[in-house]
């Protein structure tokens, strides 16, 4: 990720910290981030080995504390005001600093239901209890989940303009996906295909290539994750895709939905066309609730009741996540206040924050599944959508 | 990874829980392991999206408690004896589980010192309080890290295998680059070249790619993990790689060293010489103390004193470090008490444990890095070797 963007991110959440009763944001204290990426590398810029800790004052200055091995690494990115590279451990180096900027509430990130702001492990932070025992830091630390939450989920606008690109190039696939569906292709022949196109483009899928895209033709084995099959597609099959990429750093998360005539159809059957009439009614009733102050979990009960009215069983999913650098992005979630989702559906939407909302519904008395997704960013007015394509009617092939 | 081989670790943990005090161990209590895998994912088999529990009980039993969307995963790969699927959170069937088993220890994987037994993050090991809050498992949570590290660290056969052919086919390619040895390549033609050859073969190397491999021709910029130069190789050039490649799931990390002659000269410089017979003799004395029962740090002891006999500075890195899946791969170090390695030099040595053994040093008066590291196993009689090919002489080019 670029300097330019991590300065920028910094200086958000210097606008952010003392809403958040932070003096000092620990925003990493992590080791081998390379076997284990940290959720906040974004705001760090580099890998490294040993202990190491990244701080942020409230008065814009900076530290990392790293292992002598790497200090090259951070040196040449420019970002920290203060760069202390040790030898022994970062203790010493870590006390300094603080001593210096005497912080009254020292936030670190760590969160019960925000995966992308649950940054530090139980090891690392019973490590860094103990180095500050018998400190007059050690009864100052915070979570700073909220604050993570926010600096990663309140995009700037050049991060909006790259979540866009991604899904203008994901648009671009899913066209030539649709010249591909053509009764005989496979499930999996069709997830080869595109995953030749994408290891090509040299760019990554937004989830486990194995699940990248989703592809269902007529019936799936079950909702959720499953694998594509050695089923061929065939005249009647509702075609339903579903897919994310990862270009230059920021994610998209789409779905589109077909149904492949059988010779003589002019339309689709019935019951797809009202299960498809009434997927794109429950994402428009999500979408039209969603405006800055709003909660998660209200977006989403708009959504539930109009699949409710449409006389459908309730979607065992949530309706909307944040998407950015990942596709599921964290930082709260348009969804019902149920125990897996922790505090997430409780978060208050903010402008700038970028959502991938969806809706799925299995087709009754038919067979196959409809599912429509997009991705919107929220405004002052509401929300916008990013996709240059989206799908509003059911695209008819054969 | 192998469905068997995850059984086979499975069993091997059985044997090891009494020893550590523990009945029930929570192998990984995770969410979203797409945005951050967990260390112990290597016991689990497949990713999570939704906060997921997999425990394995003294008497043999195990449960994997997952998100309905990934049921599907787990159920096909026959691991567990229960599969418990939930749509609202893990807790109640968690809560069920723990009630059936009554275990008096429950072991949580966090550790200090060793990453790659530092599972759980400081949000989930707060989410599971909260879960247990209130029953009478609240305090029966003790550290699972001591057993993680064992597991991990006590290779199996079929394990030590897999890493003695990526240790060869590394030794293979480092065979190749000396080819590519000549007056004029640059650094970064180098590793260029064997980036090519990586990416054809498929594999992935055990570290950052821009780091991978270390390229030095004569005096390198830094020690530590810098990156390649522009600089051309001439004749008088000390010549050092540090290469890793994973390799269906197991690493290698393996160092070579070569001099290129100046017209006229049959042999390297004496300073060479002798910093290559120091290297040499330094990695020797730390693999002569590796056996059963030894300390990590009286190895590195043992490596760090043959250092100072020879009147080099003293190294600034530990002599050696558990090789297994990931390069670097946690569980205990063969290197100094410094406060950055935590507990981790004062582990115990066991059988069955695989150590990447390293030695560097800089030609004084001359320039250039002399490197070796190979990668030995630990039988009952000490330290063989599993590199086919150990360096044992300076090799000289030109």
């Amino acid at each position: 990720m670029s300097i330019e963007m991590i300065r920028a991110k910094h200086r958000q959440a210097l606008g952010l910290m003392r809403a958040h009763g932070i003096d000092t944001w620990l925003l990493q204290f992590a080791r081998e981030t390379g076997l284990r990426p940290d959720p906040l590398d974004y705001l760090v810029g580099a890998g490294v080995t040993w202990p190491s800790a990244f701080l942020l004052n409230q008065d814009g200055a900076t530290a990392a504390i790293v292992g002598s091995g790497d200090a090259g690494t951070f040196e040449a990115t420019g970002l920290w005001s203060e760069l202390r590279a040790f030898r022994n451990g970062p203790r010493e180096d870590l006390l300094d600093v603080l001593d210096k900027w005497d912080p009254k509430a020292i936030g670190v990130t760590w969160s019960t239901s925000d995966e992308t702001a649950d940054g530090i492990t139980h090891g690392m932070y019973q490590l860094l209890e103990s180095m500050l025992a018998g400190t007059r830091f050690a009864d100052r630390l915070v979570s700073a989940g909220g604050l993570a939450g926010a600096v990663r989920s309140i995009k700037l606008p050049e991060e909006i303009e790259a979540i866009a690109r991604t899904v203008k190039l994901t648009e671009d696939l899913l066209e030539r996906i649709e010249h591909r569906l053509e009764p005989g292709i496979t499930e999996i022949g069709l997830q080869g295909q595109v995953h030749d196109w994408v290891r090509k483009a040299g760019w990554k899928f937004s989830w486990d290539d194995e699940f990248c895209p989703m592809v269902n033709f007529g019936q799936p084995a079950f909702m959720g994750h499953a694998g594509p099959t050695d089923r061929a597609l065939q005249p009647g099959d509702v075609i339903h895709v579903d897919i994310g990429l990862i270009v230059d750093g920021f994610a998209s998360d789409l779905q589109r939905t077909w149904y492949m005539r059988r010779p003589g159809e002019t339309e689709a059957p019935p019951d797809v066309k009202r299960t498809f009439d009434a997927v794109r009614a429950s994402l428009d009733a999500g979408v039209a609730a969603i405006r800055p102050g709003a909660k998660g979990f209200e977006v989403d009960a708009a959504s539930r009741s109009a699949v409710e009215e449409w006389d459908f069983p309730e979607p065992g999913f949530a309706f909307g996540h944040n998407c950015g650098r990942v596709a599921h992005d964290g930082s709260g979630i348009l969804g019902p206040e149920w125990e897996r989702y922790g505090d997430a559906p409780r978060v208050t939407i903010r402008e700038g924050n970028v959502f991938a909302v969806e809706m799925d519904l299995g087709v009754p008395d038919y067979g196959g599944v409809i599912g429509l997704e997009e991705e919107v960013v929220v405004t002052a007015e509401g929300a916008r959508t990013l996709s240059s394509r989206p799908q509003r009617e059911l695209k008819l092939l054969g």
